[in-house]
């Protein structure tokens, strides 16, 4: 097992100080990467912001410790089937409306958006709608990959209250909902957006210089470019992004059987991995539930959510989500630590192993890989 | 077939101007008749309405044409299933709710409630919240009866637009929608309620002195009270209430027939009866969809939606529920003409028979009856 020496948190880098249309290719090979498996397919949303950028110049991109008391940024993304989101494409008309509705729930100028996700398609949308509305795009996001529910989310985590959620459907029905929690948040959002034919447009959150510190993950917009660069551009992509993102290769091999079910509105299952080459006679199982969840070898516990994990092509290592795993795939696992957020009692109980139905105690991954 | 003379229109008649505890019976009763055999069970609403009269006091009737400027009058109705309703009760905070979250939409402070329907319990419980709430009752409804769905109400025959939806349910989630029509509200209202548990509230138009007239059913809270107030105070409360409702008595029998299945949120099917005494030899089928839809004998049809056809209890004159109708029960049959807003052609079309799937042209039922 080629094992990193394994930082907490990552080591502060350089952050993009905007997003211009070349950007993209990278940003959304990186946010599939923090997909962990799910976040939707980054392809049709990758198209569709590059034009943005191109028609409207690029998107200004501030970090959470520029932001000043003018600012005020609300979370966007995507609420429903992915699935339906490639046939059902979204109207640019959907943002302008949220933007406009936003606006005036709050009383005041919407100046920046944030994705609510940096895995997966979420990760990349709000660039384009960014570009269009000509407003900011903070570089943070509310998961720091992707997660299926709307209350594993960082405000969450942090304890503030989500007092503000705008929808919008591709044929302009607008909700705004103030419910009690997240909990009940997540079981009206999710039946509206299957009223609206499986899937809408959602602002969630409205944060401030005061309130977004400590409440998002910051730095992932950046973070998830320069791993996709990292990927695009070197001639060992899996290396690279190992370095880039401090993770762990677990295995590489080939899938050998994929156990997988559509149900309750969740892709479910288990992927077996077979190691190759120097990994010869080791043997993986990954659980799943739209995104990778836990990683056991020899009846032992790898890695458990909130950590990430993704499984990339062992060639060009662009991220394979659940969804498209099949037998005879080569892969490589990677892993590597989840932001400190994640980590506190708060953050474990809403996304760690036990929130999805595992009985596993949650130990940071890099303690177990480090044995 | 006892034929009473009819009038397209009600004549005028004496309003209240007022509800009192005392009150509550007949209204209850009569809201029943209005039903035309939907709008859910009456009687919970009644208790909870009595009780909030004599804690805070009589509720002031006010006329359509007594609205001033500084009026505004929301229209409120519980929204789901009415058998939810009788195990879910609802909560005195939701109206609380409902009315502060109307004035902050509004913008303005709510005077009055008005019932969205005056058939079945929906008839009833605006009394009490109007007794708690501290404010005023609008002697009127949208329907003039009940009918299944947020599409069939008169504002929406009128072409008032639906700019303002508020729900509540009982633990005190809020949603606000701006849908493009009533269709996409029904929908989306309808799904919001299931994710409530089944049944939530909600209050739909914001009604002015300006707006109101022509919109609404004027004087439908004072007549239901008059038809509930005949019903119990007649020696013979059928033909009591025929001649307050101008109504015919389309036969007097025994159901022989109930053909009943639920599908799809509603109750469907057909009650056949066999006429008795001077109907002897008579016999009718009743279709219906929550509500009583379509009558006919020896294959023609006798009165269609949306004009008014409730069964009754032959004896005491009290409104049988679709649902509560089984073989053996001793009824009368009473027909009557519907306001002059659904004989219109957007009327006809919103809730004619052809909006309930019959294939058939709307004839005003005192025509064929009259033959």
């Amino acid at each position: 097992m080629a094992t990193a020496p394994l930082p907490a948190s990552p080591p502060v880098q350089q952050t993009l100080s905007r997003v211009v249309a070349d950007d993209v290719p990278a940003l959304a090979a990186g946010a599939a990467i923090f997909g962990t498996g799910g976040g939707g397919a980054v392809y049709t949303a990758q198209r569709i912001v590059e034009r943005a950028l191109l028609q409207h110049g690029p998107v200004e991109l501030i970090g959470v410790d520029e932001l000043t008391e003018d600012d005020a940024v609300i979370m966007m993304s995507g609420i429903g089937a992915p699935t339906v989101g490639i046939e059902m494409l979204s109207s640019s008309a959907q943002a302008e409306t949220l933007l406009r509705e936003s606006e005036q729930v709050a009383g005041r100028r919407i100046t920046a958006l944030m994705p609510a996700e940096i895995g997966g398609s979420n990760g990349v949308s709000p660039i384009g709608w960014a570009a269009r509305l000509g407003v900011k795009i903070l570089d943070a996001d509310g998961m720091g990959r992707a997660f299926p529910e709307a209350t594993m989310i960082s405000p969450n985590v942090a304890g503030v209250p989500c007092d503000f959620s705008i929808q919008c459907d591709v044929v302009g029905n607008v909700t705004i909902r103030k419910t009690i929690d997240l909990a009940w948040l997540e079981r009206h959002a999710r039946a509206g957006a299957v009223a609206s034919g499986g899937i809408c447009l959602g602002a969630h959150y409205l944060l401030t210089a005061e309130t977004a510190p400590g409440a998002v993950i910051p730095g992932t917009v950046s973070r998830a470019t320069r791993v996709g660069h990292a990927l695009l551009s070197s001639p060992d992509p899996v290396s690279a992004m190992a370095d880039e993102l401090g993770a762990s290769v677990l295995v590489t091999g080939k899938i050998t059987d994929v156990a997988r079910r559509t149900e309750g509105g969740f892709v479910r299952g288990s992927v077996t991995i077979a190691g190759t080459g120097d990994d010869r006679g080791r043997l993986q199982r990954i659980e799943l539930q739209n995104e990778n969840l836990v990683v056991l070898e020899d009846g032992e516990v790898l890695v458990t959510v909130p950590d990430l994990v993704t499984i990339v092509d062992a060639e060009t290592g662009h991220a394979i989500s659940t969804e498209m795993l099949r037998f005879g795939q080569r892969v490589s696992v990677l892993a590597w630590a989840c932001d400190p957020l994640w980590r506190t009692e708060r953050g474990l109980q809403l996304a760690g192993p036990r929130a999805f139905g595992y009985d596993l105690p949650y130990v940071p991954f890099e303690r177990k890989s480090s044995r």
